[in-house]
């Protein structure tokens, strides 16, 4: 390979290029701009990487930040200079706690065009915060070996740090002079380069810069020490919190508790709900119903609880976990994900890694144990999941809990299912039930928002998963709107499930909404926008159904699934009936337990 | 007054808002949010403040960056915590370079549950990178007299860095520990605030605390030496950037320029292109066409210059610039707004405060001119704007150059005009002709942003001018789109022309263009986006106009003006033709001028 020798700022932005790819980069989502023209134009010359045009630098995060999460591989996003780099904080936020690996590159004038008012110039370094698992700000291109080699070693070293524990986004600033277009004006000098150093020039065959990450092993004392927990403690559970558990860690997970005894709290987000190897695992999805309830809480608390993941999705589970005298947290990266701080144990390993190391040191050395407690827990579960089904069987009218029963039962096996945050993402924890089926859920879990949805889910169903769901309310889908371009210019395929509320509805569930217009709840809070979900499908081309029953859900799904292209399935939600018929579902859910919990086996 | 004893988040949230508007702020912005709702709640109670919600908080913050830069008073933001204090990010970095006073207030967890794996928590310290005048991190509520006149100040701390100068943004990070909602429970506690430290608690009359900045007069050595300046240069210029000047101090630099016997090169933004008192001022409004020819540029050179406003948005202007031998930078902040290394004298003072310090040092004092000088500037504007003119009546299509003109010509007395980044503020600078009519001329120029257009243009409108047009690419529109939802939700009246050429229309200008396909030019650069505006108006409910000739554009755009609601006047624009015609005038401006000042006036 001999690259043209045109100018610097193009040699080394196809050098980058070049290395990211070589460095396991498929996908580079590039927004237009002049600053940026040396890497969109080298991101379009690499053989290897996908590239994904965006007019929005927001959206253009966020959906890298969805093929980022979905392929579990780092992606690139490009921009110019100027604020266009803020306008990639928000992703670059999520990305962050998310452990998402992003690899942000940002087009930037030199250094002495900075603060000294040149147009679209701001400050770059440091524009993401604290937000960064690592920050470099590139060397200006120049015809110098030296540099060139450096550009290549920065490519590794930022995909090695994005991929890494923890993953998460890195910051290159890559500043250009002037020409921005492919003029040869450093020939020579570039091909005395070529002469001199041809490694520098031509890089290595593969990456130029490998990196070789430890493994995280457990410390043998504290496996030693939590599978002396585990033997003593009858009254044990895992807590599978948010993790999207490849399946050998779901199974390894279901097998560890198996062999303790233990159940196991599979968070919607978990990994630990669908899948074939799970049939008989103690798996626990109705967590959130039967711990709102505060003597199921009691009856169902543990002595000793071993937690993988992030923070669970449910608030009462959270609560629950708090009050467990003694608390066992995994983490590859150390993360204290603590909250409710309830101390305990904190144990930084590979998850696969530990569940490993502990199986052989319970499978032979576990004493028998009569089951009576994971025999109340599976009894909880399954009152729970009848009555669920049972009220919502009952209800007329369709609300998230059915829908989200709907959704799991026509999603075709491996389907990606994206959950908006907010309600969405609480109604596939309370309500996606366990089965066969493997259906993969994601998230933006990191931080939470609902900026971005459409363009994460966009990103995610761009990775070509069998199929892909989102499901989000309508707010959401109006906060990322521009994101919607995408489906149609990159031809996605998403059958997106819109509630529509016309507003924000997690706010009636809140006591804020007990003040009504004393605290202008409407205006301030619900803020409804009257946009129509089928005026959004025509804008952007987008197949759009209205389903008003379980009926038309199940018909409008199944032909959004069918399709191959984006599809907006709109269900309007009636929010304060929609929370009258939640609180039924809970209610029925914990007195069904309660009733063959409690009354069996009095505390 | 005696506020409720609810709690202290409310009640802290209530002095907040409370002293924001004694110290002068009008509007506040606020995103629905739960661990905000105590100072949205507050915000929507205070008396003196207009609320203005939103749905997405870049198109929030956006607007409120519209209020306050139409206003020329600080306006707030409220969001909740998260990444929504992310998205306020692009437009904080434009409040920076723009030095626009925005008060951005982001509700954030408690210190103790952050970075322990709690919801929708991020670092919001430290999220707007160096983009900030001033951070601070509000204390906890808690029912402490102290800590409730510490809020009082912090208020107005916050608003007199954010209108300081430089005027620009300032973060406070409110933490907030539940209740969320109005519930009494610190009620004694507050209680006894009220009668042991009455004034915490009610505050004083008017503001609890209120700033006084010093005036910022000219050192007057520097000021005897710049009149000294002016005495002996007979070929000097006023350059008059981007400045947005009130009438008194437009009237002041022409009073100066007349004196002096100087051209003013007034910037389209500069707020000296229209007004009353300009009439016999020696103007000039199309340096950008008669610059970019090399000869003229050469014939119109100057000795000395002085300049005010920020950087020319004219390149060749600022180029012209950097070739001054003897150049005086004034600006009230001491920003060293040359990114030409121009060098020379920065002097730092309040434009009329130095103009009023000159005039009587120049007025008895000045050497008669024989005006050659003057009369060459005046010949090349004459002849640059009739040739502007000319080219444009003859071209049968409808482009930009003609558009300006007849917005410029339809705007009423007092309108407001903001023109986007990218072309259209071009356009303005090279188009919009010297005129009695006021029209206030304003643009996101601190960063040069494509983002948060609408918004800004919105937020801007909202201030009530008597008339408010939009001048915007597509691009632009689509970046925020949701912004426009604004325009019903708060009845905003708004004249937006967009010139549709269904992509980036200022890389055909660029180097770039040249090499198509091999640099991917259309996918990666002009991002063809294939939506309708039509659709973008069903959508928000907008009246919508095409107009394909400048007989339809005076029509659609005169029922626009009439209108009380905001409409999209599209202007459908082919981009190479539109090129084209860009080039026949400047071309013609420059043959025109350069036949009656080189002919005449030969170097």
């Amino acid at each position: 390979m001999s690259p043209a020798a045109d100018n610097a700022s193009f040699v080394f932005a196809r050098a980058l290029l070049h290395e990211l790819a070589a460095g396991g980069v498929e996908h580079v989502c590039v927004c237009p701009g002049s600053r940026s023209a040396p890497l969109a134009v080298a991101a379009s010359q690499t053989a290897g990487l996908r590239v994904w045009t965006h007019v929005d630098e927001r959206s253009a995060a966020f959906f890298a930040l969805g093929l980022a999460r979905a392929s579990r591989r780092p992606a690139a996003i490009v921009c110019t200079s100027g604020t266009a780099a803020a306008n990639f904080a928000p992703a670059v936020a999520e990305s962050f706690f998310g452990r998402v690996p992003l690899v942000v590159l940002t087009a930037d004038r030199p250094p002495e065009a900075r603060d000294f008012g040149a147009g679209q110039t701001v400050f770059q370094p440091g524009i993401f915060g604290a937000h960064l698992r690592w920050f470099h700000e590139a060397p200006v291109p120049e015809p110098d070996a030296l540099l060139l080699r450096e550009i290549r070693v920065l490519a590794a070293r930022a995909v090695a740090m994005a991929a890494g524990r923890p993953a998460g986004p890195v910051h290159l600033n890559l500043p250009f002079r002037p020409p921005l277009h492919p003029e040869p004006v450093h020939a020579q000098a570039l091909e005395r380069i070529a002469e001199a150093d041809p490694l520098a020039w031509t890089g290595r065959d593969g990456a130029f810069a490998r990196f070789h990450p430890a493994r995280l092993e457990p410390d043998p004392a504290a496996v030693d020490a939590l599978a002396a927990a585990i033997r003593t403690s009858e009254r044990g559970a895992v807590v599978a919190g948010p993790l999207d558990a490849e399946p050998a860690l779901a199974d390894a997970l279901c097998r560890l508790a198996r062999a303790a005894g233990w159940p196991v709290l599979a968070d919607g987000l978990s990994g630990l709900r669908s899948g074939d190897l799970v049939k008989d695992a103690p798996l626990i999805a109705h967590h959130d119903a039967l711990l709102r309830d505060a003597p199921l809480a009691e009856a169902l608390l543990p002595d000793t609880v071993l937690r993988l993941g992030d923070t669970p999705t449910s608030k009462a589970t959270r609560q629950w976990l708090a009050a467990a005298p003694d608390t066992w947290l995994v983490d590859p990266d150390g993360a204290w994900q603590d909250p409710e701080f309830a101390g305990g144990e904190v144990l930084r390993a590979d998850p696969a890694l530990l569940v490993s190391a502990l199986l052989p040191r319970l499978e032979d050395a576990l004493p028998r144990r009569d089951g009576t407690w994971l025999t109340r827990w599976r009894r909880a579960e399954r009152a729970a999941r009848d009555a669920v089904t049972a009220c919502i069987d009952a209800e007329p009218g369709l609300y998230e809990p059915r829908s989200v029963r709907i959704l799991a039962e026509l999603a075709p096996e491996g389907c990606l299912l994206f959950a908006s945050s907010s309600m969405p993402v609480r109604d596939v924890d309370g309500f996606l039930p366990v089965a066969a089926k493997r259906i993969r859920v994601v998230a933006n879990r990191g931080a939470n928002g609902i900026d971005g949805i459409p363009s994460s889910a966009l990103g995610a169903a761009a990775t070509a998963p069998p199929c892909a769901i989102l499901l989000s309310g309508d707010l959401a889908l109006l906060h990322d709107l521009g994101g919607l371009l995408a489906a149609n210019r990159h031809e996605v395929a998403l059958a997106i499930v819109v509630f529509a509320n016309d507003g924000g509805g997690i706010f009636s569930y809140l006591p804020i909404a007990r003040y009504g217009e004393r605290v202008g709840f409407e205006e301030s809070f619900r803020v409804p926008h009257g946009t129509r979900v089928e005026d959004v499908a025509r804008l952007f081309e987008l197949d759009h159904a209205r389903a008003g029953d379980a009926a038309g859900l199940r018909e409008a799904l199944a032909a959004a699934l069918r399709s191959r292209r984006t599809t907006l399935v709109e269900v309007p939600v009636d929010r304060d009936a929609s929370v009258a018929h939640h609180r039924r579902v809970w209610r029925a859910a914990a007195e069904a337990a309660r009733a063959e919990v409690l009354d069996r086996c009095p505390a």
